[in-house]
């Protein structure tokens, strides 16, 4: 038994995301069942896809219940376990929620998955090998399924899932064109991450402007795209693409506070004989351990060295989950708990 | 040496095409060169994609010059060959163009392709066992790829490629729902092409409409669409689309006169994990032979029994067009030459 802090969802936004919609609350750990395991958690990953969560209408997941804490993915050691798989000392990987702890049923396929933090850092296994490394994998390697030589791009290039694209996408032998929000971003893209070029679409008043920048960019056209942002950035991208290009969608960001979304020109599908392709990571387990094993192995050997923001303390975590919807996070956004 | 009528494109139209773009003029058709056979058309295809050909801007093919014969499929008989290949009497299909008579390079790959009329109506080789068949078939196998039981279903249903596509997508065993405009072409679509349902678009005032009476007609949703038109029709369908489902882009004749056509909900492509495929049959031309053997054996055999709008004489082709695009063709649109 260990005292417990859960962040829970205490109302719906209108719009944009608030502090307000979130509530800490906190209860004992419950004893433990046969089977079950209790991990204390290190760290909590913070991703886009729990503003969707957070709203009533259809979406490809359940909403999340008002009162229940907040999904999320965790990695932590597990200090008490009645199920023979799990001991003491452990270092496991879960969906353990906005929390200090999690009770889990060892048992449920995937629930917790054991790592071995001698070669990776612990809370790496949220980022780069981890949900967000196995999204740019199958994206890149499910969808665009590239050629050397290709150009390919990405949105959001500095974040957890946009650095492993880039290191995926040159091992490849394709030339890897990011786009991301600041100087800052884009600088470390190109000098540390190893993309050719970043554009920095903040400096683009609309689509047009972007495109153009991209024209320079990639001058042998866009052959790849893996769309984590929507909008703005994926209009641009069309525009420039090349006849039988493909487009990886895994995120939306921009759409989440119900702001109209249109594609400006969809046309270009037929115009380019286009394959525009959503996918969810969770949905495709049968390519996470190939997927693992070289997000591990690229990792460990140095040629995918990803950069964390951490926010400290479990109350800090929704501050720093609505900065992440507006891009205030580098790289992949974590709350350590311990 | 007979006399021809060529219709070539004398402007590029601003905004919606007119009678005027285009110019008759005749002359003379030269003596043939060794290899070359001289072909008398009986039919010339009126196609939607012919408009795009008649912009200046990028599409997925070179825009048409001006002063040149418009392009077309057309088929005819072989009034005089100097090709061992081909002899006079010969029934042939090709892109001879928007005029009485060509002479065809008989070495050129694909230019000419001989076809049977014992079981096959001439005609039809220009719609269901020609382009807009293959067309259909190559969006359905293979983009769409049905299971059987599942819910399908195309815009502009009442036309060559719709009726087509129906016809292949029952014997799959899927339910077929049609899309098109005015009672009398609804009614053809389910009384004589033995659609399951056909929605009136005209009925709808937008796609939010249209939409419903889509749910209606999808009880179980939709998990592969036919894409001829987009704009209004698309948008409907995607709010209406399953998990995995599929769309095969073929036609996006709303926007051919230049007006913007946005995708209005193009998050709708990762919610439901969609996928949204552009291509053109013309570069497939290795499914021509399997798809143009179950098309022909359903025309053969009655299963498929393709409507067809016939303009007499090469004057009429301008205003048939012009009808085409916007709709008030029923069935394959043709223009009857001999």
């Amino acid at each position: 038994m260990a005292q417990n802090f859960q962040i829970v969802l205490d109302s719906r936004p209108q719009g944009e995301a608030q502090a307000s919609n979130f509530k800490i609350v906190n209860c004992d750990t419950p004893s433990l069942q046969d089977g079950q395991v209790l991990v204390r958690h290190h760290f909590l990953s913070l991703d886009p896809y729990m503003r969707g969560r957070m709203n009533d209408n259809k979406s490809y997941a359940q909403p999340q219940a008002i009162g229940e804490v907040m999904i999320g993915g965790t990695v932590g050691e597990v200090v008490e376990s009645r199920h023979p798989k799990f001991k003491a000392g452990d270092t496991v990987v879960g969906m353990g929620g906005w929390q200090n702890y999690s009770v889990v049923d060892g048992n449920a396929m995937g629930a917790l998955r054991k790592v071995n933090t001698t070669q990776v850092p612990m809370s790496h296994y949220l980022g780069a090998v981890g949900m967000p490394g196995v999204t740019a994998w199958y994206g890149l390697v499910k969808i665009i399924a590239p050629k050397a030589g290709e150009t390919l791009t990405v949105s959001a290039a500095s974040g957890a899932v946009g650095s492993a694209f880039g290191a995926l996408a040159k091992a490849r032998g394709c030339r890897v064109v990011g786009i991301a929000g600041g100087k800052e971003k884009c600088d470390y893209v190109v000098k540390e991450l190893g993309f050719d070029e970043c554009i920095d679409y903040k400096e683009h008043a609309d689509y047009i402007s972007l495109s153009k920048a991209l024209k320079l960019a990639c001058p042998k056209g866009i052959d790849g795209h893996f769309e984590n942002v929507g909008g703005m950035v994926l209009d641009a991208v069309m525009l420039r693409s090349n006849a039988f290009s493909r487009i990886a969608v895994c995120g939306m960001i921009a759409g989440y506070n119900g702001a109209p979304l249109p594609m400006h020109t969809p046309s270009l599908i037929l115009i380019n004989r286009m394959k525009i392709e959503g996918f969810i990571v969770s949905e495709h387990m049968e390519v996470w351990p190939e997927a693992l094993q070289e997000l591990g192995a690229m990792v460990g050997g140095g040629q995918l060295r990803p950069r964390e923001s951490v926010a400290m303390g479990l109350a800090a975590a929704p501050e720093a989950f609505l900065g992440l919807l507006k891009g205030k996070n580098f790289g992949k956004q974590l709350v350590k708990l311990i």
